[in-house]
């Protein structure tokens, strides 16, 4: 009996693992989409959103079913709670590389972010990516010491997000308010992706430790003069 | 043992509504200061987003300790898992009712808003504030009409958000880059308020009916062109 509890959790485990691919995959496209204006590629991630959802919910249930069955306390009733808050991160990431394949839709045929700004963007696209693939070794191995590094990762993605600021500040800006409003959104969707991939990264390190995050490594403040943007 | 078992349960509930309570306070609050320039409201609001925290991390410290010792099933299993879940929503909402503070502040002494946006927000914050204060009586009576009613005026928002769009797209749109990114940061910051709330409602649809609040009614799609926005 604890056998097959025991293969549970560690099937819960793997449904995170195969959510943080899913949502690492779709950044990546989505990015591509916006970048090219690849309308096809952007309906694929549009249209994948519903695997992941559909895998947060297979997920969940399985993890209630689990809290009823076999009632765990201790660390393994941690796990299972924390892996209920590590999915809604997963399926929060999905959405948001969902809003960036709908702005690529929105806006094709015309490419939706100007020239100029292109390395940016790539660059946040690339991080958001490796962040996540980095949470899901994160869930895989339980190595604290990556855990943390993704909250250094994450000052990369402020800092382009800062960039992204400067270029939309700057008088000599001329691809008008549209775009203007677009670039906006995009920095706030990697942005918010990044602070999924690290919060998943930090719950494990709060269930390797028992310790918040926070607590072992002080958070850096943002750099961008808007918060939470 | 029982009796105290659901005393429990129901001061979990008054933690939520508490929660409710003072994150309708905080974007009401938020509103005023970022329409008035008033940096010490907007610093009140600032400061009490740790109240909020605080809540939340008692309130899922309680329903871990309630999951470990008395071990609920059924009923009683959905409503604490929905609880840690509401509780989420509850505290991303003081951290977006906290975004609009910051942004009064990084504005001060000049307003964020110009004004001829200054009606529009005004009806976004105070939207928001009534979405979040039906929230806490959908909570306390678990009324599914009222529930429902909720993605009702969710509507509202999303028409608020594109009469937003469509100042900022307007050609005679004369308030410079800066303050667009800012209104487009403070749309979406009111549209994903409304979202939690919303979210808070339709959980306790879900506890109420078994039923997600979405096999009910269909949700209606957004209005406005930008995703998520």
């Amino acid at each position: 009996m604890r056998d097959a509890y025991h293969e549970e959790l560690d099937s819960i485990s793997e449904g995170l693992v195969d959510m943080a691919r899913l949502v690492g995959s779709a950044i990546g496209r989505a990015t591509t989409a916006i970048l090219d204006a690849d309308l096809k590629l952007a309906e694929t991630v549009i249209e994948g959103d519903k695997k992941v959802d559909d895998l947060q919910h297979d997920l969940e249930a399985r993890a209630i079913a689990l809290l009823a069955r076999q009632q765990p306390v201790a660390t393994d009733l941690r796990i299972v709670v924390t892996s209920l808050r590590m999915s809604a991160d997963l399926e929060r990431s999905g959405d948001l590389a969902q809003h960036v394949a709908k702005l690529a839709r929105l806006r094709f045929p015309e490419r939706a972010v100007p020239q100029d700004l292109h390395a940016t963007i790539l660059e946040m696209g690339q991080l958001a990516q490796r962040l996540m693939a980095k949470a899901a070794e994160v869930i895989i191995t339980k190595d604290v010491d990556l855990a943390l590094q993704l909250e250094q990762d994450d000052d990369e993605m402020d800092l382009l997000h800062r960039t992204l600021f400067q270029h939309l500040m700057d008088d000599r800006w001329k691809h008008g308010i549209e775009t203007a409003v677009d670039v906006t959104l995009l920095g706030r969707y990697y942005e918010r992706y990044a602070d999924h991939a690290v919060a998943v990264a930090k719950r494990v390190v709060y269930l390797v430790t028992g310790e918040h995050a926070d607590e072992l490594q002080p958070e850096i403040p943002s750099v961008t003069g808007v918060e939470g943007a």
